[in-house]
């Protein structure tokens, strides 16, 4: 038995051209099919990809890739493509450890044309790649698949802005299913809403243009004709008061993102237009898998789950869930608590507050700099703001922070979430780089729980004591329950062993019950170890610095880069205190992590149990 | 002879509400002549503030501040606010040590509501202030005042998309004079001057109301009435088309930014809107002074000048002026060289290039993001971006660097400038730190030239030998013409003195040459110094490390922030490879600079000569 008859021959996009018409839908099924069984398996991003199989398929029907480039934006929709671009047989290994990318990566395949990850980029990257076709006399096309979630972010107005008036063969398709992540927010949806009610022109154009073709040679300079006509009424019909025309594109759709047919006759279309264009497809999140249709939100990203019945495995409490536990209690009591996020309300655990405090509740589209710069006008005028954000897209908002919150002094709250490894979405989403970008900042406290009790008193730290800029980082996943036996007498740090100890370890964040666990395997060798455990990583705390200061051995672990870390910051700090011991620093060197589970990345980079015992018993 | 009669009355804005109308435009005149005779003599930001003059004194007439709150984007235009709330007397300290900002400074007046000095804020920053407002139920108005450059970054969209729907009394006012800093960019810019041309509606209504309002008692109920037909008629007629509508904000407007009298019944008719509202002014820039108005770019920002001819003091060659040559030679025979700038082409020295190479310069507007981004997607389709930059707009592209070029691992040229103290702009320009956060990015190189030659040579090796991303950091003004000492055999560092000795000193950039003549001061002292200036500051060169191993005391003496810089990258790798010598690092600790001159601010810091002598003897 076959399960994929025709998926299994498509080794390239040539095979998806050679396809009979007629074969697509049924291919179009056959992804569908495939995506789910390895999804529910591996993890994933699976409402988007179900979205966008007819789109995807489309584009590589009508397109010649990688000599035309296709863009896909935040890199979440791409699975059909990899399905269609020679990676069907690796499928299976979708986000493992060596395995195939959950988003678009370069050194995967000739077909992925730019890394990706993070949301917004990709108009501004595929207009620097139709510029520099444009410049070397180029004649292939650039395509940036954008969804309406990414263009709640403000790069794109930039990228549009200077589009609109390149000249280049830009083509920009805006797959719109109406969701960004969760719902989606603000005035744009609400404005493309109104555009989806118009009549569907092109897609009645459309049709008149393939009946026509179907007539040989004749038919093509009719075609021709007709389109230019076409292109002249519709403008005069209803894009006049368009949005996107206003900013140089030109306005084609809305067209309907699951027929192929009328896909395709729209991008041979905007290949067509001599200058930028952009394509308006109406898709819809989890197109095809009835629970996710009703339920994208939930079924965005997801770990590996049930088919039928959609429930994924019981998972033991996350940092998450106690930050939003905790976030949504102190609210009854503090009415100046405001709750932020850019378009990540249900993975940082937002939802019982939103319910609870609609009325302090901002989701502001997937725009991490107004977010950071709106919570600083909050708190100027005496709110308590919480961004609550993912460590790998605070980094979008660095200026943000330095500028609008550090520079105004305000007391504004980032629970900085996904801090460190986060596993199977690798590079682009790694919160490796936190701790250095937010130690350069003037005024602002980090704190880094090792535990959930640890979270919640620097939670209330934050709140009831600070009145700075306070970032709270911790990680993806649940506590280790070596901590326990962390003494915790001080805010700032907390010690496991014999203060008298010749060798310290020194750590921070949830890899601190790895060192609890290598200092209880290694009490019985020669020089007992104490485990210090910084809670709070700036100001590094005097007290931790003078009892390093009496060891003869420190041995440092961070789970983030080296560069500008807390334990570059210890080890200057010491050699400026005359500490003249060993020294051992232990952390991500200068490069971008790839996928594999969280405990894999640990380990690889000797930040585990076995890492730290490995280290200090070659150093020692 | 009294020179300012009307301006020297003005103590806070209830005297400007106390003025009668007839003065107000010799008001204006009085401010003009002001803002002209100091930043003549101060340098500042001229055109742009000669523009507002009318716009800001309508401001403080209709509104009350600092009840209600004004947000001036960027800052640069906010010098007549200043002059009107209070800071008449110390207006010629503007931009000294101890004096008043260029910009808007909180801890400078209650009037100033937030800090600013960086574009595209304003809008988020309103909106966040009004929002608090909303939920205190405190009735007064947040006006956010931004420039049509402004409008070129993409924080404003975030921040529109989510205003148009917040139901907040947040007053925009589009100040549009034409002109970013210099001439606008992109398809908005196109859009405005459509928008520009079309019927003067507003100003129609407006003196219609005026004239009505005239009429008491019965006048004001009139043109209640008569504003909301207006309104609906005015929407029908031609704001339909209108981007600003399409994102939830009733457009007013376009109206003449020089008449006081038309603005104040704008702005009232504004107050009356219930919910957020963009007021479309036009001004001119420069107005009132021909000189400026004809050429506003050179009158953006200038150093003192002669008033009758506009000519500024001879100045020797800058950094920026090497760069600005090197460019537009090396792209004779580069034919893949770009230059990218966002907005500011001019200052950056970008002219040469862009006069001989038009097709390859890009000026993107104030959108640093996409300037990143943009050049990821050059640099992967075979072009060679340089994006000249200053340091602190660099600092709004960190995870733009990130991801969209240090991952793409592409080849792409960051030519930094204005790194280190900047002198008379303050806190929100300074320079100081990039080293640390381009550290912190894999894959990236960094270089920081002592001088002019250094420069040359480290561009040159930037374009012709490196293949990835590299930073090449210079400061604004001059060099240091003791750097001609140092022997410059190696790429990575350079050296001035005994490599033998004992101590040694070590820096990068141009303080280099400070360094280099306190060596010279302390010759004579028991222990000679050897001055180690570092070229190359990523990766840390393991040679110039081994060289400091050798030594028993290394004094580093960086410009530049403290965390994260190449000063404590230095001391733990010094640390971890035994090192147990003194090491005392000089550097700025965890806070923001203010304003004063260059000369000044490394003398506050330590980082002269003398600073750098004093600390050697207490240290010794």
């Amino acid at each position: 038995m076959n399960a994929y008859p025709i998926l299994e021959t498509i080794a390239s996009p040539a095979d998806v051209k050679a396809l009979d018409e007629a074969a697509l839908p049924l291919l179009a099924q056959e992804v569908r099919r495939k995506l789910l069984e390895t999804v529910s398996k591996n993890g994933g991003h699976l409402a988007s990809n179900l979205g966008a199989v007819e789109l995807t398929i489309a584009l590589h029907r009508v397109f010649d890739s990688p000599r035309d480039q296709i863009v896909f934006d935040v890199g979440h929709q791409c699975y059909t493509h990899k399905l269609l671009t020679g990676r069907y047989a690796r499928f299976d290994s979708l986000r493992c450890a060596g395995g195939l990318s959950g988003f678009c990566r370069p050194n995967e395949s000739e077909h992925d044309v730019f890394f990706s990850g993070h949301s917004s980029t990709s108009v501004s990257a595929g207009l620097g790649l139709a510029t520099a076709k444009k410049l070397n006399k180029d004649e292939a096309y650039v395509i940036s698949v954008v969804g309406d979630g990414s263009f709640t972010g403000g790069m794109v107005y930039e990228a549009l802005n200077n589009g609109g008036r390149s000249g280049t063969k830009h083509i920009l398709v805006l797959n719109d299913n109406k969701m960004s992540i969760s719902e989606n927010v603000g005035a744009l949806a609400k404005y493309l809403a109104v555009i989806r009610s118009t009549p569907q022109y092109y897609t009645f154009k459309a049709s008149t243009e393939r009946t026509l073709r179907k007539i040989p040679s004749v038919g093509q300079a009719l075609v021709h004709k007709l389109y230019d006509l076409k292109t002249q009424v519709k403008n005069k019909l209803y894009a006049q008061s368009n949005f996107f025309e206003d900013l140089g594109y030109r306005y084609m759709g809305p067209i309907d993102g699951h027929r192929i047919d009328i896909l395709c006759d729209a991008l041979q279309a905007a290949k067509r237009v001599n200058g930028p264009v952009l394509l308006h497809v109406i898709t819809e999140k989890g197109k095809g898998y009835s629970l996710a249709e009703n339920d994208p939100s939930s079924f965005h990203g997801v770990a590996g789950f049930d088919v039928s019945t959609g429930a994924s495995d019981g998972q033991a409490a996350h940092f998450s869930d106690v930050f939003g536990a905790w976030l949504a209690e102190k609210a009854k009591t503090q009415p100046r608590l405001c709750a932020v996020t850019a378009a990540m309300g249900l993975p940082t655990r937002l939802t019982a507050f939103k319910q609870a405090f609609p009325a302090r509740f901002f989701d502001v589209g997937i725009a991490e700099e107004h977010a950071v710069t709106f919570c600083g006008g909050l708190a100027k005028n005496g709110m308590l703001p919480v961004f609550a954000v993912y460590s790998t897209f605070l980094q979008r908002c660095y200026d943000q922070l330095v500028h609008d919150v550090a520079l105004q002094n305000v007391h504004a709250v980032f629970a900085v979430d996904r801090a460190g490894f986060v596993g199977e979405d690798g590079e682009t989403h790694q919160g490796l780089m936190d701790v250095s970008f937010l130690s350069s900042i003037p005024h602002f406290k980090i704190y880094a729980p090792c535990d959930f009790a640890a979270l919640t008193r620097d939670l209330d730290r934050a709140v009831q004591t600070d009145c700075c800029p306070v970032a709270v980082r911790y990680p993806r996943g649940g506590q280790n329950e070596q901590t326990a036996k962390l003494r915790g007498e001080r805010f700032e740090f907390s010690l496991y062993g014999d203060e008298t100890s010749e060798t310290v370890l020194v750590t921070y964040g949830r890899i601190s019950g790895e060192a609890v666990a290598a200092a209880d395997a290694l009490a019985h060798s020669a020089s007992p170890i104490l485990v210090l455990s910084l809670n709070q990583i700036k100001p590094l705390p005097e007290d931790a610095l003078a009892l390093m200061q009496k060891a003869k051995r420190v041995f440092f672990f961070e789970e983030g880069l080296r560069t500008g870390g807390a334990g570059e910051q210890t080890g200057a700090a010491l050699l400026e205190r005359g500490f003249s011991g060993r020294f051992v620093l232990t952390a991500v060197e200068d490069r971008f992590v790839p996928q594999a589970s969280v405990t894999e990345q640990l380990a690889r980079f000797r930040l585990d149990k076995a890492g730290m015992i490995a280290t200090i018993q070659e150093k020692m």
